[in-house]
C-alpha cells in the first residue's frame, strides 16, 4: 500500500516526465502515458476523445498549428490536490499554466487552466485514465 | 513525529485545498484553513487581521472588488521552504504568484509575492495560524 | 539509503533554499549551494564557469546589472524530474520562470528556461555540482 506521501511524490515526478515529453513534442511516448481506454477533454467543449490511439491522432492533428507558428510550449502544473479513491484510482485536480516562447521573442503566459485527472497504477506505473481541462478564459 | 519528508508533502496538499477554496471564492471554507486566532496581513502594510472571524469579514470585503470586475484568480505557491520549529509549529516560506483570467480576455500575471506562514496542527489537520504577505510591487 | 520518496522532497526543499537565496541577491550563499568544482553555464553559450570562486566572481559581474536597473527577480522551478544515477549523483532535469517586479511597476515573466542539474550529496546536504541552462527564447 503506497502512503499519500509516497503517492504525492509519484505524481509529481509523473507529471514532469509527461509533460517534459508533451512539450518536446514526444507526441507518441506523451500518448503512451494514457491508458489503452484514456479519456482527454475540455470541461463544457465537444465530447472528449477517447482511447489512446485517437489521443494520438488528435495531438498530430492539433500540433500541426505549430508548423506555420513555431514556439517552445511549457507546461507547469501546480497546486496538486491528490486523493487516493476507494476504487484504487487517484483524483488529481490541479492548476496548469502554459508558458509559451516564439524564436527571439519574449515568454508569455498563453493560458491558465485547471485539470481534472484520473490516474491509475498499471504494472507499477501511473497512466492517466482521464483528463479534463477547463481554461480560464472559457469560464 | 512526522518526517520532514511527510511533512514537506502535507503542506503542499494543504495548500492545494486552501487556495483551490479561495480560487473558487468558497471564502468561509478559506477562512476555515486559519486557526481561531489566526493572523492575516502584509507585510509593511497595516496592523494585521486577528481571529478568524475578523479575517471571513475581511475576505467578503475585499471579494466585493470582483463584483463590478469579474476575474478568475489562480494563486500558485512555489519553492516552498518548510521548517519544523521548536515550539511544534512550522515555519513555510514561499513564493506566490497570482495569475489573473477575466472572461475572453488573456491570461495575466497579476502579482508576484513571498509569503511567510506559520502552520500548526489541529485535530491531525494543518492549519494556518499567520500568514504574512510581501507583494514584490511595493518593494 | 534514500528512498526516492525523500529525494525528491529534499530537492524540492533544497531548490526553494538555494533560489531563495539568489533572489534575495545573497551571491556568496547561493555560490555555497555549489560545490567546491561546480559548473555553471548555459546549453549552446560559451564554455560554462568551473569552480565555485568562479561562479561567485561571475555572479558578482552578472548582479552589477541590477545597479542601474533595480528589480526584484524571483526563480520558480517546477516539473522536476529527479532520478538517481548509478554513481551515487542525482540528475534533475526541470523548468524554471523567472518573474521581475520593478519598483512600483507590474510584474512580469522575465524567462522561460530548461535546467540540467546534477546534484551530489556532501556531508548530508545536497549541492549543485553543475547546472547547464536553456532559455527558451534562444531556441
Amino acid at each position: 500500500m503506497t502512503s499519500h506521501t509516497e503517492l504525492y511524490v509519484a505524481v509529481q515526478q509523473f507529471y514532469a516526465q509527461q509533460m517534459h515529453k508533451l512539450d518536446r513534442r514526444e507526441l507518441k511516448a506523451y500518448a503512451d502515458t494514457f491508458t489503452e481506454d484514456g479519456v482527454f477533454g475540455h470541461l463544457n467543449g465537444p465530447e472528449p476523445t477517447r482511447t489512446r490511439a485517437a489521443i494520438l491522432e488528435f495531438l498530430y492533428e492539433y500540433h500541426k498549428r505549430f508548423e506555420t507558428d513555431p514556439m517552445q510550449r511549457r507546461h507547469h502544473f501546480s497546486m496538486i490536490d491528490v486523493r487516493q479513491r476507494d476504487d484504487g484510482s487517484i483524483s488529481s485536480n490541479l492548476y496548469s499554466s502554459v508558458f509559451i516562447t516564439r524564436p527571439g521573442r519574449k515568454s508569455e503566459l498563453a493560458a491558465s487552466c485547471t485539470l481534472e485527472d484520473i490516474l491509475v497504477w498499471e504494472e507499477g506505473q501511473l497512466l492517466t485514465k482521464s483528463r479534463l481541462i477547463q481554461i480560464d478564459a472559457d469560464l
